[in-house]
């Protein structure tokens, strides 16, 4: 029996973590195993250590060396296990950067790259298609997506996404428990992650029970924001109920383009003469505080959001490794230049089609909240979106534990 | 046969909230339950509504009116369900305030009245039997203890300290995960609550899974805290790691007494004039920029600390709810003007008696971390801190899930 030549996968994260993010590659890595027994091939999983800039230095890793009793853990670690880079190739197709990057894949006689990741990501996977197309290369480049903002065009939702909106909106339901626990008037702004897309801000409207209920107010970058408006919006509330939670995105700017986390430390040194830096909520929490003279808190939720993977959403686990597995068959089936996306099925139960699309459509792209789910003069979002919302936040995806706190996975 | 009298209970929350102090109201509950059973006399549990300061205007809740069914979701929703104040009594015991009080206690019929808080609850649960025994009036008090902090002496912990300090420790691990994915130098700076005691900071040493791991300094309220001192230890650590995460106290401050907190915003104004304030996170990532020109980060974890009941500690919701029925349970068997205390089993394996002391023994005082368990010059905690830690983390107590998100008790 004639033993066929095994087959060089390279895989890479790129780009924020997410809670998920190494879920997409447990499916690469079962999907290898499986793929192996039916095409009679032996399939070699390797890894890029800190993205594609890492492997140009020569750092790669070699799943063969993970455990099959360790490689489950990859399911519920957050983080980008391989480690991750922020890397955009160079526009010029003729930059001497692309050739050493297929002179290295060369020398390690690669036959597939994965590269999972979000819009940037996407980006090089189109590049480095283009340039393999360009010089005839048969190597297959296809790339998995994944990013928290879901600001990634064409697919349905994007991985990551649904944990940590499930994240979120569970926080939120605390912190307004938190919030209505005293007889007096207050306000409690909580930042959540989003500079250009306000998807996660959004999620946060699934923390309410009642549908006049905390929290009261979202303001999502995709709208303009109005100080004025949001004092209004705020002492409207106020008559209604004594302690409010209000959600906002960390990019929300005025109509003229200014951030509001901008409108801090023109004039903020400590003590040192360092400047200070700010959150948009800390802005507000001073601004408010000003003009009301009401006890007023802000919270940053900040970098927990994509790295909790304590009751993750297991719609998005599974989605993960899907998206994952369904990459690397693609690429094993002669893909290339494609980009893994989610299609909702339309009809019945909540359920998603795996396909493909060219990566040039998603590169580089970013997909806004759509303006008709902004309801309420830019301050609430439509049950449109809380349907959409809903079925992503479904089952609980638990790390192991021991002495109380969960394991994961590390490289060494 | 004759009917027995009911037992008349009135039941308190104070100060801030944590994930359990609902467990102990149910305990409360629970042991009503059990003891009409045992004593043969009814007992009647009603709830101050937003603590003694609502339960003077008149506020409360009639616990008949909570129904079986919803009763167990007491257990994992967090926030005070009965509402709280932060509300001192006055020193001077001929205050006519006292009067006033005894005068509502004595109206509603009340035989015991139980106060959930920390210090300063215990504190009023002192004054308040202080008065009592001095008119002699036959009521009954007793004080429950809950703090995030673990601040109140003599009990070995607080409820609800472990559950924050589970909380803290296991997201401290995700963000350790997500500080490592890229290959520079970068410093996380984590602040955690504990203005005075820092207990809560000292807890993220469980983070780490091997000795010499993230996250590799952390910084107490217990030790005066040095701007150079720091710069020199984050320096050696960058000899060793790339990635460093670090962990503070909100409460660090110069040997002076100067809050680093407070370093910030002597001159800092946002663009419509008004003050800003930092954190001591915020104001160390500003200076730590400037002087080592690396990439720095800093997280608040604030609020969520208190407020997050999804996986709470197991360990520390049944203890709660043993708080809160032996604390009714001892007033039923007459003491009064005491508070339970929780003692560490001294052999075999970890286990918790419960325990009365005089309310003055607890009240309006603290209990630092100790001095001997506090290493490397103020940047650590030693291994007997974590040998006393490790127990009160086991066990994962989780509400039940509706839609993906918690499902929390409310009032109304």
């Amino acid at each position: 029996m004639k033993v066929k030549q095994p087959i060089r996968v390279l895989v890479g994260q790129s780009g924020g973590p997410t809670a998920v993010i190494n879920a997409s590659l447990y499916g690469v890595l079962s999907a290898a195993l499986e793929s192996e027994l039916s095409l009679g091939s032996p399939i070699e999983v390797f890894g890029m250590i800190y993205g594609l800039e890492g492997y140009l230095k020569g750092m790669m890793y070699d799943f063969s060396s993970l455990s099959e009793e360790k490689r489950p853990l990859l399911k519920t670690t957050p983080g980008s296990f391989l480690g991750s880079c922020r890397y955009k190739l160079p526009e010029d197709m003729a930059d001497p950067l692309y050739g050493k990057i297929f002179e290295a894949f060369e020398k390690d006689r690669l036959d597939i790259v994965l590269y999972i990741g979000g819009n940037d990501s996407m980006d090089t996977v189109n590049k480095l298609s283009a340039y393999a197309a360009e010089h005839e290369k048969p190597l297959r480049i296809v790339g998995i997506p994944k990013t928290i903002d879901n600001d990634l065009p064409i697919t349905d939702h994007s991985p990551g996404f649904p944990s940590a909106a499930k994240f979120v909106a569970s926080l939120v339901r605390g912190i307004v428990r938190d919030a209505e626990v005293y007889d007096l008037p207050a306000v409690t702004l909580v930042e959540v992650m989003g500079r250009h897309a306000g998807w996660l801000t959004a999620a946060c409207a699934a923390a309410r029970v009642e549908t006049e209920d905390n929290p009261v107010l979202l303001y999502l970058p995709e709208a303009d924001f109005s100080v004025d408006s949001f004092i209004t919006d705020i002492e409207r509330q106020l008559e209604k109920r004594k302690a409010l939670v209000v959600c906002l995105s960390e990019g929300i700017h005025l109509s003229d383009g200014t951030l509001l986390c901008e409108m801090a430390g023109e004039a903020g040194h400590d003590v040192f003469g360092h400047k200070q830096l700010s959150g948009a909520a800390k802005v507000l929490e001073g601004i408010l505080r000003a003009r009301l003279s009401i006890k007023v808190r802000s919270i940053e939720l900040n970098v927990p959001q994509r790295c909790n993977a304590v009751e993750a959403s297991l719609t998005d686990v599974s989605e993960a490794m899907r998206c994952g597995s369904f990459g690397l068959e693609s690429a094993l089936s002669g893909e290339t230049g494609k980009a893994v996306v989610m299609t909702r099925k339309e009809e019945g139960a909540y359920g998603i089609d795996y396909a493909l699309v060219p990566a040039s459509m998603v590169g580089g792209k970013e997909k806004s909240f759509p303006a008709s789910w902004i309801t309420k003069g830019g301050s609430d979002v439509s049950d449109q979106f809380l349907e959409y919302l809903r079925p992503l936040l479904i089952g609980e995806s638990r790390p192991p534990m021991k002495d109380g706190l969960p394991v994961y996975l590390t490289r060494d």
